[in-house]
């Protein structure tokens, strides 16, 4: 079928169940950053490949909600389908409910399959439409149509992840999650976000990119632990590992059936869990965020070690690479693209200890390219490089110790514009004063957010993603519930937790610069210069890569400044140059020189 | 009676009713933060005096809960009274609520007087204590027993407030707030905000200390606006005013019937408009921020105009104070007390423009006693100032055209300890980089916070009281909705808002320092070092007065900084001067001379 076709046949259907529309969202069942083909709906029904977009099909019309990441290419790739762009990111779009309390009337009736909806969205969605008195219906009608070529679910086998790495035993996760669902007298709790669950269970799997895990959902009750996963992905070593740690097995599927027949009460986060799930409960339920999202984000001593090893790795394989691109990459007529330096740091990466795979898709974006904030090249869609103007490398490495995530901006040759060097100071500047801050307990993200942008709001510039996200290990590259952003967040920053720190200014088609460097939250020792007591936290960081100082505009530097810089590169070559060979350590020695106001 | 008598006429009256607790909140009607005596009965029934207290009787015991500024206070005058004093402060005390929830039995009844308690406080409690199944009962029991004594409501005249101050109609304004009504689909609103009463109506009185708000409600229909206010303070020339501008007047206590017989849908702000209010409406009703409350955020160009004169008057003021105390406050055997420099000060106050009464009750701290944030000398209870240590004065004052509130810290003499200067320097900082940020429309002041702080916070040091607080026009020192404090708030920072810049250190027994400015949201000009449109805002400060230099570190200024203070400098001198005789030129001159790193 091709799009047309199957609008016309997702028409009958929805005439068949007398609804006046249907909404496909673009989530999966488990609101994963990252989706297996499986669950690709808004591809499949609209052909629009980009990575977030909602169709919303009525009897009449058709309509694919994007942002303007993907406006371009939405336009291309809906022609003659019928369906029409709606540009998400503009201030007089409407949004999916708006639009549809446009053009239904009331009584009318709104499909949603409700495994792609979180409870809460679900709910918002429910809410919003009955101010219209529009009805929202729980149904799928996506898999009666999508029946053939549809991917499977990914089948790969799970693996047990060993607690070298992961620092604490099932059991003691267990107990410790255990004991704050008895404090909100759950009995049982239903957990769906797929790290949360790899987490807790210490397994890991290849289900999706990036993202090292295990399509399931899990039921932690008080005397038992459920694991619903394909039967196909527990080989006998798997089936041993959960049998060990008491961990029951069913067949995916199995999920609904067994939560319906629960009782007591059940604890479930209604930002992750999904509304299919929610529908099969009949008993009394809490919802309440996630112990276990909340558990996760402290890493333990083996986890932010394994962090410090994995970001080492990272850092040897970023030196490795701006060495080749310095030396090598020009040399003898060679020629470069976006695509041909992401492949070059990929093979870098691939000579490290532990690397597994990318944590994401690395953003290479050569002069106004960097401006793109998620900018992707592809291999027939990238800019050429020359060895003059600006580069932004935004990366990370899933490596069995830690997971990963570092930008460095750099100047590959020719003048450097004044404005340039003035927009990499100020996010310099930013990146300093939020990495070296310091901070009272139960201080939240949102109110360190201004330290790093300070310098670049009094030149009258500012930029609109999140300063800091969390980071997991060994797992999502972004994770919750702490960040560092403008958005209100009730989370305060915790010892153990890892952030990253990356303000960034961008200008359309000049460059984009951003500056990222992970972090993690410990106290603040007690010394002379800070005579209070232990209630005060800062950042260790943990990424040990150079800052190109060549594009510093040093009339705007402070003497802290410098030598916080001068201090960093110490540590930068000190730890990492045991791990390089000596050209290596000298090209890198000459990068971490001190400079001086 | 005495306060067991009292206790024991209250029981007989909660088991006439059948309550099992009565709970005296130490609040009036119209939330506000100054009473009339009238209402004043936590004292009444107690003895106890402070400004923050709540009551809570039940048949057996009786408990005063109230913060750590008045522990001592309270220890004393309850003594004898049977009354137990609850450390409200303490981490381990319980909340009111938690209390009766852990001393009644399901069923219980409590009562509290309606007229006391805001919509949303009202609420909270019923909610709270029905987790235990108690009740919440409306009714009123200090009434029928405080009939002796009891301090009529006050009955100072209303006048009119000059347009010429307000900057903007009586009409101009409903006209305003009534399309804010109609987008809420509201017929009615009902205002019992004393400040937003008065700024609607452009009236003001003497009714409570501090502010010169008149007591009395309102209730502003599309069609018709009526004020509930005791006739005898409304005098021919009021009725003339009020009758100009077709505002009906109606006896204070007619509101309730009034509410009663209104049909449609009535507004309220339920942070403010008290249950009793509440509770007589029969009609659709709206619970939401009140229009006037953020209208009167935003000063008009006659109002900032008004509040920059006012607060020249206050600087010359200060700055004679200031003269005064260094040259004749000690000489011939003179001694003083915080009380006597209090007096003084008022008497330059007196010397002022417009001046009417002080904006709140001076704080003038001398060395430890600075220390303590709300900190009120007494005549018989103050300390003897003498020309050594550290001094905080932190006063304001009610000027026709304008409320002002600065605080300067000053050393009076001897060897300044190396630690008083590095935490005056960390204050200054602070309050220079919340002075002079810059911040793209859109922010809220929360975002703003860690900038007054991150140079203490690197030493270490923390405060507790909000960073910046709202100011009124001749009216509340203290007005929302934004405010610059750790607090969430979603209120943005918008033009033509006033802020205090206010951070401060305390170090218990030997000083504290606190630096405080008044600042104006302003548009940030476009100058070659700003390059981008208008989206972002800044300060302009309104104070004018100088800081004291001789308690600066200079070894932790930067050359910003330093250039900040001596540009502000000559602007406090270049405007204060013409209003200053020679003699007091030539000191404020050797005051604001440049400093240099």
């Amino acid at each position: 079928m091709n799009v047309i076709e199957k609008l016309s046949a997702l028409r009958a259907l929805m005439q068949e169940h007398q609804l006046s529309a249907y909404v496909v969202p673009g989530t999966d069942p488990h609101a994963s950053e990252y989706m297996a083909e499986h669950w690709m709906e808004t591809t499949w029904l609209s052909g629009f490949k980009g990575e977030a977009g909602t169709v919303v099909v009525t009897l009449s019309e058709a309509k694919l909600f994007t942002d303007s990441r993907y406006y371009l290419q939405a336009g291309i790739e809906l022609q003659g389908t019928t369906i029409e762009l709606m540009r998400a990111s503009d201030i007089d779009c409407p949004s999916v409910n708006e639009w549809l309390k446009s053009v239904l009337r009331e009584g009318e009736h709104v499909g949603v399959n409700p495994e792609m909806f979180s409870v809460d969205d679900y709910q918002k969605m429910r809410n919003e439409l009955s101010d219209q008195r529009l009805q929202l219906d729980s149904i799928d009608l996506i898999r009666p149509l999508w029946t053939e070529g549809r991917p499977a679910i990914p089948q790969a086998p799970l693996y047990a992840y060993d607690e070298l790495y992961a620092g604490e035993s099932v059991e003691s996760k267990m107990c410790r999650i255990r004991e704050q669902m008895r404090q909100k007298k759950a009995d049982a709790m239903i957990v769906s976000a797929l790290d949360e669950i790899a987490w807790l269970l210490n397994i890991r799997g290849y289900d999706v990119e990036y993202n090292p895990v295990v399509i399931s959902y899990l039921v932690l009750e008080q005397e038992r632990c459920t694991l619903f996963v394909l039967p196909q992905k527990v080989d006998a070593a798997a089936a041993d590992y959960l049998c060990a740690h008491h961990i029951d097995v069913k067949d995916y599927e199995d999920v609904f059936a067994y939560l319906s027949s629960l009782r007591g009460t059940v604890l479930y986060d209604g930002a992750t869990v999904n509304e299919a799930l929610y529908e099969q409960l009949t008993c009394a339920t809490v919802n309440a965020k996630s112990p276990i999202l909340i558990d996760k984000s402290h890493k333990n001593a083996v986890e932010i070690e394994g962090e410090r090893k994995a970001m080492l790795q990272d850092c040897v394989a970023l030196t490795r690479f701006f060495k080749w691109l310095e030396e090598e990459a020009f040399t003898n007529g060679s020629t470069q693209t976006e695509w041909s330096l992401m492949e070059r740091l990929h093979a870098f990466r691939l000579m490290g200890n532990h690397f597994v795979e990318e944590s994401f898709g690395t953003i290479a974006g050569y002069n106004g390219n960097g401006a793109i904030v998620h900018y992707a090249a592809t291999p027939d869609n990238c800019a050429e490089v020359r060895p003059e103007g600006m580069l932004l490398l935004d990366s990370g490495g899933q490596y069995l110790d830690g997971t990963t995530d570092i930008t460095r901006t750099v100047w590959l040759g020719g003048t450097i514009p004044e404005q340039a060097k003035r927009d990499y100071t100020y996010v310099l500047k930013g990146h300093l004063a939020l990495g070296h801050a310091r901070w009272p307990r139960g201080t939240r993200g949102n109110q360190l957010d201004a330290l790093a942008k300070q310098f670049m709001w009094q030149a009258g510039i500012t930029f609109g993603h999140g300063t800091g996200h969390g980071v997991g290990h060994f797992l999502g590259c972004h994770e919750g519930p702490q960040n560092v952003r403008t958005d209100m967040n009730p989370t305060v920053l915790e010892e153990g937790q890892i952030c990253s720190n990356e303000p960034g200014i961008y200008r359309t088609g000049q460059w984009g610069i951003r500056i990222e460097n992970l972090v993690t939250v410990i106290p603040v020792e007690r010394t002379d210069a800070c005579t209070t007591d232990d209630r005060f936290l800062t950042w260790e960081t943990l990424t040990l890569c150079y800052y190109d100082t060549s594009l510093i505009d040093m009339s705007l530097m402070t003497a802290d400044e410098v030598n916080q810089i001068n201090a960093y590169h110490e540590r930068v070559y000190t730890l990492t140059a045991p791990l390089l060979n000596d050209d290596e350590q000298k090209w890198l020695k000459n990068k971490c020189k001190p400079i001086h106001l």
